[in-house]
């Protein structure tokens, strides 16, 4: 194949991580001098793309290239923004070829979730159709943890070492003021169909009978009863009770606990916080004093206590998408695959996108207790090794320095989109 | 002076640094074996010692106290409890000196904030008058930074380090999503009554427009015209909006707003929580996207994040108050003073209890804008140097290694007293 020029964009929700993609892929692109020329990015993702808004990363710096490694959320812009399918409109499809084409594109890589993974299936199909085939490359990208045929996520694993590190560190607090203060501490975290990160709450407790003492999952539905009888018996037995609860938790009937009512511009459901219904209803049955945090875009965005295994196994996914692409391959994942051994070891396979087909890899049962508030041994097993060693950004000034890019456009070359 | 006992307690909410000015304490009593014999302190506080539960420090490991100095929270255990005036229960007195007497203890040391400090002295006054003089040394510490005497107190650099990079981390979030997606986040941080926390999240800001956009005070009263106005503005011209609100955001009428707020699915009114309300109000005028967090305990705990100004500047506190003591020093309490040269210094003074008067210290007007949005540049100058320097505690399996102690109480030797 002759020298083409390579387009990576950012989808979705964002992540403490993909930015180290972002950096694997780049720095990775500058060594086939041979095969890619330009490297773009889309400003904003997708829409970007559609937009013809190009960043021209040869204008960043080597040193704020090499900065994404520690700055979280999307450098280059994310959007939430899923093509349709090619037969409702083809003309975004058509668009994206037209870019392509004008900027001489050979090469495309979309760091997302299950939605982008599935947009760059298609993106390789139409393009093979329409007679410009670019090799299409996803990179997987969620804090949810829930594509199928990677063993984990980057992104998941520093969320889960921060919902952890502040399990305990809130657990310390509330177990040191029990006696005579607060008794009860919820943390919300996020989740909304899968309790992963509600899960990694779990590896906070070194001892039995530490905290979170008790976790709500969204994969198991909420029994008032039975979760009150469980906190009672909690403060009795050791003075106090930390509950980390999904942001999805519901009850039997499929009802967020958090639902205030209201539904956002897509017409989801706008949670309004399930950490005070849950304290409400504790101190209304059981009287106790309560604090509750919400941590929201906290967790997510936490570069400064980033897991280290995290943020190689980002980086190593965007090196790998490009190794991938010189080598010829197309439609395909790079994904992170567990070694069978004791001592956690992983590696970088690949997978094809026809794979994914747009299924969430929940939690197993097997990793909730049979009481349906706990993780097992297994899933601690599974879990534990996704938040080992720390990264440490840079500081300045007592803050995380991190990059902020200059994000540069190339020139366009074709009339706007109706969009 | 006769050799004697130390007597040691923890007071009010707890900190990330509290234990370090423990450490400082214990390890420093050791360096005076003429002067000081064993170390005690109060479980749960004062309370442990109206109570009689003295725990024996010398049944703690070297490494255990050494610990200290990197675990957040009260090792010892705290509590809300704040002793009566001398005429109203001298009975609580009485029973102080009589716990003083029985263990031998000749100092005490009290670490807490601005009723704490009352306390200490009352203590003092009551313990010569009693014919049994302690010497009694205050430990200042409060997240909260209104201590008067002192420049700052122990326990608030870390939050504002914390709160200060917790906002960056969420502007960048939000930026990087809000062509698409959310466009307004408010962080909810402590400060029921002084804006001194809300205040350090100023310190996220690197560049002009950078946020915090909006920092709303307890000191301010709450316009909702103006805020909204401020809102409209800034989206318009940033793409987003982020807001930290104090906790104690009240209107001019000294409503809170947290106390007006929305209901939950269940009806149940949402209390202690000013960001879904502010979110909601934005929401409802403007009719942006938005997402909230409430930080609570997770911002006093976080000692994975701690400000090294301030571990350093606690332990200090806790190793000048023991010096003092053998000194001779009684009824006074160890205080930083900053340097007046360009470049931050701090060193270790000491101030008489009997000023401390139960007064709070506020953010004074001239570290707030003219707007009633912002800090100033001399209340950035102020605060910048309260967060400077990483004191990472020690990792084991990807979280901190906080130290638990064993907390042996020795014998009692007296009756138990009626509370």
């Amino acid at each position: 194949m002759s020298k083409k020029n390579a387009l990576y964009a950012q989808s979705g929700g964002v992540t403490a991580v993909i930015n180290a993609s972002a950096c694997g892929v780049i720095e990775t692109a500058k060594q086939h001098p041979q095969s890619i020329g330009k490297v773009y990015a889309g400003n904003n993702g997708i829409l970007g793309v559609l937009r013809e808004e190009l960043i021209d990363v040869s204008r960043e710096t080597p040193k704020s290239i090499a900065g994404l490694r520690h700055t979280p959320s999307a450098a280059f812009g994310s959007c939430r923004y899923k093509l349709k399918n090619i037969d409702e409109h083809q003309a975004e499809y058509e668009r994206l070829i037209a870019v392509f084409k004008a900027h001489n594109i050979g090469y495309f890589f979309y760091n997302g979730g299950g939605d982008s993974q599935d947009t760059t299936h298609k993106i390789a199909e139409f393009s093979a159709r329409a007679n410009y085939p670019v090799q299409c490359i996803g990179i997987p990208k969620t804090i949810d943890n829930d594509l199928p045929l990677t063993d984990n996520c980057p992104g998941f694993g520093s969320v889960a070492k921060y919902v952890a590190i502040s399990t305990r560190e809130a657990a310390f607090d509330v177990a040191s003021m029990c006696a005579s203060s607060t008794k009860i501490f919820v943390l919300e975290v996020m989740g909304r169909h899968a309790g992963w990160i509600a899960a990694a709450s779990s590896l906070a407790a070194q001892h039995d009978g530490d905290a979170p003492h008790i976790i709500l999952f969204p994969e198991i539905a909420f029994n008032r009863e039975k979760f009150l009888r469980r906190v009672s018996r909690c403060v009795k037995k050791h003075g106090y009770c930390v509950i980390v609860a999904s942001e999805g938790t519901q009850t039997a009937d499929g009802k967020f606990l958090a639902d205030g009512g209201s539904k956002d511009a897509f017409g989801h459901i706008q949670l309004g916080g399930v950490a005070p219904v849950i304290a409400n209803m504790v101190k209304d049955a059981l009287g106790y004093k309560y604090h509750w945090a919400v941590a929201d875009y906290l967790q997510r965005s936490a570069r400064h206590i980033a897991s280290k295994t995290d943020v190689d196994q980002a980086y190593a996914l965007g090196k790998a998408a490009v190794d991938f692409a010189v080598a010829g391959d197309n439609a395909i994942m790079p994904i992170i695959i567990r070694g069978k051994g004791k001592r956690y070891s992983w590696k970088i396979g690949q997978a094809p996108l026809a794979d994914m087909a747009n299924t969430e890899k929940m939690l197993p049962r097997h990793y909730i207790s049979g009481n349906g508030f706990e993780v097992t041994p297994a899933g601690k097993a599974y879990l534990a090794p996704l938040i080992l060693g720390e990264d440490y950004p840079p500081y300045k000034n007592g803050l995380p320095d991190y990059v902020q890019l200059k994000k540069q456009q190339v020139t366009k070359k074709l009339k706007p989109m109706k969009m």
